[in-house]
């Protein structure tokens, strides 16, 4: 009755070790050794590791940017997202201006109903603050388990807010016990340097790097942690990118300021010399905060390790090379900014962190799975392989090599990122609260099955 | 057959659920529900936490000093340990000069043997070097499982070393995969001052904490991070106390330099005032490095929060007050110097850190269990509980409440310094290697059981 | 037909010695022993400094705001200036929104035409940018040797731009050879602060310094750090109050940024817990930063010492108590923002600093003089005492002992925030272009003999 | 009867401007226009700077090492130094182990009696600490005129004193007014990793460098700054060459704490690579600290800038490459350390300082003159040209171009560290006390009328 995946080693966020596992209903039920019971399913996992199943906390699914969408819906992105590893998804809903917060997430539980494979949660975008916001935000939190916000600092006239709102938002953040999500870049800066740009014809995939500096988005980062900290608030940096930005992060820290970050593989293997790719070609690379340079990626990788940055996320974001990414092609303000990911992001972090020797799969765990729970309120639900906690299971065979490639991949996108690059281990077999959802690679259902995760805000003493 | 702990709450480093342990021979043979067999013997913990068995990583039993021997052997310290929930120490074996490190870890062992009721290791204290004890080193490591040594930049004459041997050291261990622990305070300014307050008749103990001031603690901290820099080896810096000390650490780690340290329970929670108390009573707190001002308390528990500290030890070196202590009745710098501790660490830790919101319950277990256990090559089989770990499982109850008394304390020691402490939670059961040994908080059998312990090297690509 | 003033000690940013200074024309044209001439006046100045005539750069004479102007105007302010050892004054014109900067500087020379008796030169505050400004700051510096610009990042819909406009203005100084001067404070969130504080009903004199605490400051002054960095400029930040900014700064100036601060000696020496006092009195008080707690002090004494701080002024800025700040009587975000200080500057820096041993001579005449000058174009001609510079000369008597009182002043505003505060030391004699303006404290003619200065841009290669 | 140089620009440290200086007797008499006396020879200075006249803080002339001496006495070293432009020098007087600190001043004094063609003073180099020497430091200090004091924390057994020593020696200047010189490198590494090195037969001038890296002088660096603030003295590092080294300098600067820093041209022009030279070229650059990498460099030039190094010396020390560093040819660790430089620092620092457009005029008399004299307790009377002060004057014809060569150096020794290197700028005239010692870049003399110079100690209240 139960299903036995027997065999493998078993891999937290602390320990690795060889045990059987038992999924019973949606839970895990036992690990260990001797721990069948008549009925139960045995499914040979031999030389795999068992990994929670990934929880990507940053996804843009079905997004619409002006008269398009993203070319991943709920569908595509979520089956893309289970056959790379993932089984759980923070994707943002957006209040747009004029709505309220309620208007904006159910929006978004409309897009994911029965159409998402992955289990999955919103954060909340919010565009606009007052008084009838700042109650939502304490709904929200306490109804219906939204409990982390998103501002930007960019997309000035778009999505942009001032520092007032995002004081405003982190005094209420901090009494509801949410968390701000914090997209941090000086985005006056930004559209001085756009315009100007632009106006000087400088139009080309290139100029999109050179008009988002390093420095605009070392300048936020600060500017996020000490409006934090003046509310008292906890912050989370989505997609840092550059050593500046790390060290402001880093010294929040070291003064005990909640503060937390994430980066993307993106920022980790590629750079700014993708711009100058031939042609358009740069276009694909066209996302916010850009690639940076090079000497960036060192520092990254070692705040990976000594905990400086606690998560890795794609930020996917897709849009089509052909049809979408054109729009911009006389004008790179013009191109939609956003990659694809969702699927890869596993991968890569195996193939060229832990495979490469530069974290252990103990780490790989904790960026992948374990941290975004325990920040975003769904531990130990998810992130973690422990008794009780859902059977969500990533059975790695890394064993597996391959070659990433745009025409190989689930994500409903015509390129990838990543073309051409290296893969080491795959997804073997994937199971979403206790249910097969992937084997040998591929989906062995069409059967959206995700549901809507309600998380817990945080409570003070928890660290 | 085996043993079935039930209704209790398995308490990781990363992990907090509840669920069934169950131990079969020495070890944890299954976690989860419905996991009981025929036979099994079964244990009701309800209400309480399922620890990994402390690890107690510094600990100095039967130690010589001059004419005189600690209070505590390694019978009566090992049994403190054992009722305080400490299943495994790591005791410090000393080379005494004239001496091959094979002798003094012979000596050391044969002190341990058949008396210890934990299981135990040896860090091996350096006080020569040459070609013969670098040699030494490496057959420590491969073939008797030492794997960390010490050395001393303070005890000028007796144990200290200089610079240069500390940098050969180093890069010793780093070719054999061996750790360095270093007491960090500067010998030479220490002995001028101490010589000097003597010398003009300052001979109370508070002379003691004047001789020994904080910059000494930092200054060597910081030599000895330049130090393990220029050899690139690994650098473990025990009983850290000071602010000073403890940024040179965070910077060195922020640089990417492996560099660990404990502080221990004295110096997050007493103070130099201790120093001032009616007559002689500041005997009882001479210590090395001596207690600091209260002020670097509040750095030292974020320190434990944000992982800059990885391990709470406690250095426990016991003296009684009447006929050891008062050796240096007029003159501060003949008291011995040492205190008891190993049987209060994890009660201290538990009161003053998790009941009073400090740090989480997986702060707690890693810094008592886990990372010792990662740091000095004795994970997986101790400092976790997981499938095939050792059964060292400490049975807390955290609805005890008591105070801590030198008349009730196993430690053999004729005083405690934590008098009157307020001890929130307590070992209720504790199982070492499957059997039993404490339980309600006393010991079940007159028998040393414990065993010594091989540890591994680390080896590149670990981290 | 010279002036010859005997006996005196003189004093530069870099050398004290005894030696005469003989003055002819406008300039000084000798300094040495036996130098007088026929028909020079010989004045007796033994026991006395000699220092260069003080320059304030930041005062606020004859401002509007709102529907009232500042109690001192040009002929008061500058009065006063000349009887505290002041000789320079750089007063901050405004070009309101709609006005081109020309208009605004225009207005500002004509308050001053014919009315200032110390010699002056202004800032030009932009609040509003478009490529026809950027035109105009090229032609003031190049034309009318205004080569100073300031920009407010506070003052929310009247003074302050955002951060895309602080760039621009920051590239084209750099073209031009201009330095910007910033109010660093964060309007947005002021702004926030101080509307929820009134709607709060928090409307007492003490709401002013809460809705503006020290981190609003901390972080526009970082945030100028690195907008002027983005830009390669030069930034100059105008009363600095608090460690945070300070050490934006420091960090800023030891990465080679040519980053300069000036602090102000209500910071130095009084706080905020003025603000708590009885009645309306904290009003007198109620300036922009607000005033901070004490223990900021040492390390804003520490960075005029160690070269972080180059500047001490004013912000002279004058409201009477009755009649002006009581405007605010029910609700402190009305009370007209400011203090007087152009008097006292010189006789609070030397009590305080160099007689109670904080600075040495030198650094007075560095911060109060000398390092203006250089910074704002106007050296060699001001801020030194040298042959060929203007004979702008303060006679400091170190024996004259006083108590600042309201009483006595010769500012035209009916209160002194620094009331009772003790004085050692006077300017008996103040010499400005060799005329003898003040003697025996007293001002020597009614005529306003200040000439409009013209100052230099800065030259790359000078440092 | 007096002496007027006119048409020349006068340099201090803060002021550039023209002016005639009039000399009388050993002292500035004025300064100005029109001040010449009947009967005054009149020296057309037309296009020259007036530098006050050179002060090297650090030199080593006629010092015995081992079986030989130096190659240039006091006679040729301080020949070479007037040439090149400075007319006082601080040689270091050593006490050498088993002598009173008596002796050893005596010893250096009858060196530079009478054959000293400057002024000249000693720093005295204690190598042996006990109550008789500190009883010494305080007569030295009070009675002779030596105010600073050097220890070595390098040349195991020769000169390095332990850190107990240090401390002591710091207390004791601080109650004295002096300031203590320290030779900050590690010399327990430095002595295990030169053994090692040997015994592995690397005896190429390379090794040199390798066995004294970078980290062992900021470990020193770090360690004397920690000792100094123990002991709340005064400290300047002598010979500062890295990042490393700098960068704990500046954190103790920005905390109150009062420390210098020197650094050589050498280190700022020249770089490790220069061991790699053919054969035994290498040897012409055994120094200690050795020559850094040259990433070292830009940081160094900032650290003159921003004011966390105060001067430039030479720790001119020659030995000829023949007869004196070939005693090394077989052995690296037996090169004697030294090079030339006492004539070629200020036309170095002119050349690729001021006319490179790193530094200004006013910083380079500043690093050159001013603060020297300051720090060492010789200002007013030196560093200056100021009324009273002595009549020390580099008159520098800007003009001037050349090549710096072996072949024409006054320099006693047979090579020039700087062949070939382009020289902007030169001492045309050079009067010391008011007398013509240098004309046309030659000597105008052949007789030693160089001074010993008392100083002043410091006091506190001074900055």
């Amino acid at each position: 009755m139960g299903i036995l995946l027997t065999g493998g080693t078993v891999v937290t966020a602390v320990d690795t070790y060889q045990a059987d596992v038992r999924l019973e209903g949606e839970q895990v039920a036992a690990i260990g050794h001797c721990i069948t019971k008549a009925g139960d399913e045995v499914v040979d996992v031999s030389g795999c590791y068992l990994f929670p199943g990934g929880i990507d906390p940053h996804t843009h699914f079905d997004l619409p940017i002006g008269t398009m969408r993203t070319a991943d819906d709920f569908a595509s992105g979520s089956k893309a997202a289970l056959i790379g590893g993932t089984t759980t998804i923070i994707d943002y809903a957006t209040q747009f201006r004029g709505e309220s917060l309620q208007e904006g997430l159910n929006n978004w539980r409309k897009l994911a109903q029965d159409k998402c494979y992955v289990d999955y949660a919103f954060h909340m975008a919010i565009t606009e603050w007052n008084d009838a916001v700042a109650r939502e935000m304490e709904s929200l939190v306490t109804e219906q388990g939204v409990t982390s916000f998103k501002l930007y600092m960019a997309y000035k006239n778009v999505l942009q807010v001032d520092d007032g709102v995002l004081l405003s938002a982190f005094r209420q953040a901090a009494r509801c016990g949410a968390i701000l999500c914090l997209h941090c870049e000086n985005g006056d800066v930004i559209d001085t340097l756009v315009r100007q740009a632009v106006q000087q014809g400088q139009t080309t995939p290139r100029y999109h790097s050179l008009t988002r500096p390093a420095l605009v988005e070392e300048e936020a980062t600060r500017r996020a942690v000490l409006l934090a900290k003046m509310a008292n608030a906890r912050l989370y940096v989505v997609h840092l990118t550059c050593t500046g930005a790390l060290a402001a992060v880093r010294e929040a820290q070291n003064a005990g300021q909640p503060v937390y970050a994430e980066t993307c593989p993106q920022y980790l293997l590629l750079d700014e010399t993708y711009y100058n790719k031939a042609g358009f070609e740069g276009a694909k690379y066209v996302i916010s905060p850009p690639l940076r340079s090079r000497d960036n990626q060192p520092e990254l990788w070692q705040g990976l390790i000594n905990g400086t940055l606690q998560s890795v996320a794609t930020d996917h974001c897709s849009f089509n090379f052909i049809g979408q990414k054109d729009l911009g092609l006389h004008d790179f303000s013009k191109i939609p900014s956003g990659m694809p990911g969702v699927e890869t992001r596993l991968s890569l972090l195996y193939t060229y962190g832990v495979a490469d020797g530069r974290i252990n799969l103990n780490q790989f765990v904790a960026l992948t799975a374990t941290n975004p729970a325990k920040i975003f309120g769904l531990y130990p639900r998810k992130g973690t392989i422990a008794v009780g906690s859902d059977a969500d299971i990533t059975v790695w065979d890394p064993r597996y090599e391959g070659v990433i490639s745009a025409k190989t991949q689930a994500q409903l996108v015509d390129y990838s990122p990543f073309e051409g690059f290296e893969q080491k281990g795959q997804a073997k077999y994937v199971y979403l609260r206790g249910r097969l959802v992937v084997a040998e690679g591929q989906l062995t259902s069409s059967q959206a099955g995700g549901q809507y995760l309600c998380r817990k805000p945080y409570s003070t003493g928890e660290n």
